[in-house]
């Protein structure tokens, strides 16, 4: 396979993952890889100014994860259960004393980073949706000089996610009876303007 | 190769190129597949609220590079000159009647796509200096309901990029006589926080 075909193979299986083996940790090892994908990534004004804070121990997961808001379009599901749980997390900070932004430079990182993940077999979901203050504090992460943006949960997969059609302009996910996720995408033709 | 050693090679080979052969064109195809792999990142609430103009006539590109700021730190150097130009441009904009920010929806697609144009031989500059207004007027983008964000120059490569092991703090880059230009990036343990 040629490396757009398995770039683009990685791409479509690297799927929000949300439901995971708790039951299978991931090293710190395995967490400096990929961050280690990071330093290779473009940069604005080459600044470099994304740091990462690595959690892999039950404790860390613990704590981190009662602030984390999961899948706000599944509103019947309160976020996975204790044996779906992540087992490590990497939380995104900015290095205050260098920038007060990042430009594109978070999600570019978040790219590489989900996809190694996937190339390992781990699956990931970057969140949003939770109070960096909270999140610091749990982790003793100094906000005077660390924001966290965002965080990546990362574990092997325990769910199955498809990729479907968008119809309409209907873009919420849902999951069908036997638990798949699925999750619409709008058509290339939509994407491309003139 | 296993995934993961592909996929580090392609990010280690994958940076910023700013001289191009300017006399090997891109096909509006290329364009439409480096497209269609944003159709696979992950998006913030699934919203998907990204299109992109691709430009790729030598109309539009003369029409677009006079907007555009080059290589902020080469204070010598003007930008490519004309034998050294892109040959295609894809402006990603930003659907207003979905959203008014895309968190880092813009850096996984930027992501996707500068990995996508390396694994077919082209190189990508991924551009934030100049007026968003006035690329849209170049190109005939209505401003009402798309704001362009950034723009991706794309052309074969006609440079040399070399990372470099960042000494001190100075993320400068620079160019040494023979042409070749270098980028220094930080060590992975400045990257782990604790």
């Amino acid at each position: 396979m040629n490396d757009f075909d398995t770039l683009r193979r990685l791409l479509a299986e690297d799927r929000s993952i949300r439901r995971f083996d708790a039951s299978r940790p991931i090293g710190r090892d395995v967490l400096s890889r990929l961050v280690d994908l990071t330093r290779l990534c473009a940069s604005g004004r080459n600044l470099q100014p994304l740091r990462y804070r690595t959690a892999a121990t039950p404790e860390e997961c613990d704590a981190i994860f009662p602030l984390l808001a999961w899948a706000g379009y599944l509103t019947d599901w309160p976020g996975p259960a204790p044996e779906e749980r992540p087992t490590a997390y990497l939380v995104q900070c900015l290095d205050l004393s260098l920038a007060s932004n990042c430009l594109c430079d978070d999600g570019l990182q978040l790219q590489a980073i989900t996809l190694g993940a996937r190339a390992l077999g781990i699956g990931a979901c970057i969140l949003k949706a939770f109070d960096p203050g909270k999140v610091a504090a749990a982790l003793g992460i100094d906000t005077e000089r660390f924001m966290p943006r965002y965080v990546v949960a990362l574990g092997y997969p325990a769910e199955e996610v498809m990729l479907e059609d968008m119809q309409g302009d209907d873009c919420k996910y849902w999951r069908s009876a036997d638990g798949t996720h699925h999750v619409p995408k709008r058509p290339l033709t939509e994407l491309i303007i003139s």
